[in-house]
């Protein structure tokens, strides 16, 4: 059966986001209000997001552990500006076990609340600190407008939860933290992000200073990627997280928390996807390579089976991940388009021609047609196909770089600002406003400010108040 | 400080369960009701756990996936029995983003219901089957009495789901499925298991058949450690999942669903631990090796840490788990007893007089003192403790399999079997009774059929009806 071309981004970037997802089987629709269900081609890709995160995590002293998804409502109304932040979106048990509850559970939206009394109870002295913890878990938070994997009403995610002597003991575990995640994006996702600080209208609630990891979407727009928040002792004091100092004195702590989701994915759909659907990073492509036999005859059959089992081996043998579409009355051209779509990083044809001159034809998914053909001695196939796949992540990393900063304009006036953002391009401006200037901004051009980036410093006035700027700001419009 | 020493087995066993699980920080207690906090120890053998699993699904063409947390009331009524067997314990959220919701959600208890729904979409044509999904996920299940990882109100597990086009696909799957939780408590958890079929009265909600693997803790009580259902056409009678047929006949489809979860971390505690404390299958343990530097003076310490450091990378090189116990201002003794409290396979102890004489002490935990050690040249440390964990794994189960082997025993009548149950044996007895005989044994007795091993025949009349009797039952105190 012929299948329907992808809509093209250009033609309706959030619809060919949708077809992607349900076409190339990330997510399936769920019958649950605001929920998708993770299909295994998406799930697949999220275990290589857990693998190269949770790697990172443990080498740098981290411990999964795992707590209630349950939180007393009294708990989270603990913290003001955390409970301010959180309560429109709660889910909440009010009725378990035939009865109604005497005080009703929160369904988590995130855990600093539960893992603040846990790390009370757990820290007593300096020498339980640092205290290194990360969870994998599922959060709930009722969004009212959701979007597979991007803003879902349940969503899966690490949260990592930390606590720490000093200030900048803290400071630097949460500055770390960020650098895992744009190291990760960067290295696995191929996506390279910009770190920054949050605005204070922008911060997490309850947060001392937000990080975050901004990255451009191929529609111009931003995704806040990561987030690392540095809580000062906001949640210690709160949940009374002290310990007793060197110098025999009762502290409080001082804590952190970092998180990145199941939006990883939607991340990776819309940073490298193209036309003809998603263009999946080999390091965390389900399947690295995808064989495709081809034959008129049966009597061809047995021969190019036998060769395609040999090679498969071969690059199995070589740590590359494989699959063979057997699929029995498909063409090999509704294979190819089916792979293209799925965003398989390379093509393996093998046909009669490649059994006779020991040959095999290795196709690149990041260069569609001649240009991304190889010819290649069976021989020397797992050799091949690794360097290709090494070249593919790079120029996925390059293609997404140079996108990104095609699309990155100074803004020296806020009518600049305003034109810029017009475009769609993202804006670099420096920037000395307050909330309720902030806040115009938002309303007058529909950017806001995704961070502000560490490697920029001010040169010139505030693009909105002309007074003196110490920052840069870098506005968009964002997910 | 001196620690109190844990109560032994055989004063009170629920005690001395209690005392490791917190004292060995696998657990600690929370705030919300029936819900226990998984600490770093204890989520690190669930860890291992996952990896044994996960491995062996995915080697027989299982794939995972993610479905929501939430079912919609409706749902979990559509299956008569399932809703019969699930509404006692239902969590239910009726209140979201600040609004009561028209329809109720439940917190899932399992999730025949939503995947089956969804399996009625995804399913259209014999093409598509066999579906084989397995799911990692959280669970609630509102329960009065709970204990750490035995029965808690939330916890984690993994709960496979398929489809098959035939009666005996499904079964042949249940029965795979079965075997994969035996293979794995016998070669990765040291556990060793009995299979076989439970009674009507404790099959799953809504299924065919549940088969199960039944272990023997040292108290002697039987815990329920995995089950495969076949669900036979129940779920897809109730959710409409059908297939088209070679014959072009529309046909329901045949689905199973198999489960196991952190209780497995209760049964490695229950069925090993001993008045020492917990004793971890090297397989499974978070460290299979911890070292315990020895000196007295200052001076001695360079020498020894620089020795420690170096076997550490040696074993570390090998693939083995290693620590290094650091704590200042604690005795080399207060080491001995935590590690055993804690139940690390091997211990390496290194002092003076082996950095001296180049070799090392290892200590084996299931072999306390002089009979446990070996004095080993540096040389050969990988080699040794390699050798010492795979004879470690071997003996836990050899100790298991001997003790539980010793507590069963044939019950050829119905006073024996009263008399086998009383001094807290299993008894293996012919078994012909109906349900109500079932319960009546249960409460004259305490004793529960655990299930029809597969491996043994009847030979006798029933011990409780004296009609002809085709099966042998296992009774036995569980949890």
């Amino acid at each position: 059966m012929p299948e329907q071309a992808v809509t093209a981004q250009s033609e309706d970037f959030s619809r060919w986001y949708n077809e992607i997802v349900y076409r190339a089987d990330l997510a399936a629709p769920s019958p649950v209000r605001g929920c998708v269900i993770i299909k295994p081609y998406g799930y697949e890709v999220w275990e290589g997001i857990k693998a190269g995160l949770d790697r990172r995590f443990k080498a740098t002293g981290h411990q999964n552990a795992y707590f209630p998804l349950f939180i007393p409502e009294s708990y989270i109304k603990r913290e003001a500006e955390h409970v301010e932040g959180f309560s429109p979106e709660l889910a909440v048990v009010t009725h378990a076990g035939g009865k109604e509850l005497e005080e009703p559970l929160v369904v988590r939206p995130t855990s600093e609340t539960v893992i603040g009394e846990a790390f009370s109870d757990w820290i007593q002295s300096y020498r339980d600190l640092p205290l290194l913890i990360n969870q994998w878990a599922n959060v709930v938070r009722w969004e009212l407008r959701t979007r597979p994997f991007l803003r879902t009403a349940e969503f899966l995610w690490q949260e990592g939860h930390t606590a720490h002597a000093t200030h900048d003991d803290a400071e630097a575990e949460t500055m770390q933290m960020l650098d895992i995640y744009a190291e990760f994006a960067h290295d696995d996702a191929a996506i390279p992000v910009i770190k920054g600080e949050k605005s204070r209208l922008e911060r997490f609630a309850g947060a001392l200073r937000t990080y975050t990891i901004e990255a451009m979407m191929r529609d111009k727009r931003a995704l806040q990627s990561g987030t690392s928040h540095n809580l000062g002792q906001n949640f210690a004091k709160a949940f009374d997280i002290r310990y007793l100092a060197e110098s025999n004195q009762q502290e409080y702590c001082w804590t952190t928390s970092w998180g990145l989701s199941t939006r990883m994915v939607g991340a990776v759909v819309m940073a490298h996807g193209d036309d003809k659907g998603l263009r999946l990073p080999p390091v965390l492509a389900p399947h690295q390579v995808v064989i495709v036999p081809i034959y008129r005859r049966d009597a061809q059959r047995g021969a190019v089976m036998e060769t395609v089992e040999r090679l498969r081996l071969t690059l199995v043998e070589a740590g590359i991940r494989v699959h063979v579409d057997l699929r029995e009355g498909q063409s090999p051209g509704f294979k190819f388009n089916d792979w293209e779509m799925r965003g398989v990083p390379l093509r393996l044809e093998v046909g009669p021609k490649d059994v006779e001159k020991d040959s095999a034809v290795l196709a690149r998914r990041d260069r569609l047609g001649r240009a991304g053909k190889s010819f290649v001695p069976q021989a020397g196939i797992a050799a091949a196909a690794e360097e290709l796949l090494a070249a593919i992540q790079r120029s996925l990393l390059e293609d997404a770089r140079q996108f990104r900063d095609e699309h990155i304009q100074d803004a020296r006036s806020y009518s600049e600002l305003r034109e810029v953002i017009e475009t769609g391009d993202w804006a670099r401006a420096a920037w000395a406003g307050s909330d309720a200037d902030e806040l115009q901004v938002k309303e007058q051009t529909g950017a806001t400010i995704r961070c502000f980036p560490f490697d920029a410093g001010a040169s010139s006035p505030c693009v909105k108040t002309g007074k003196p700027a110490e920052r840069v700001a870098l506005f968009a419009k964002a997910y």
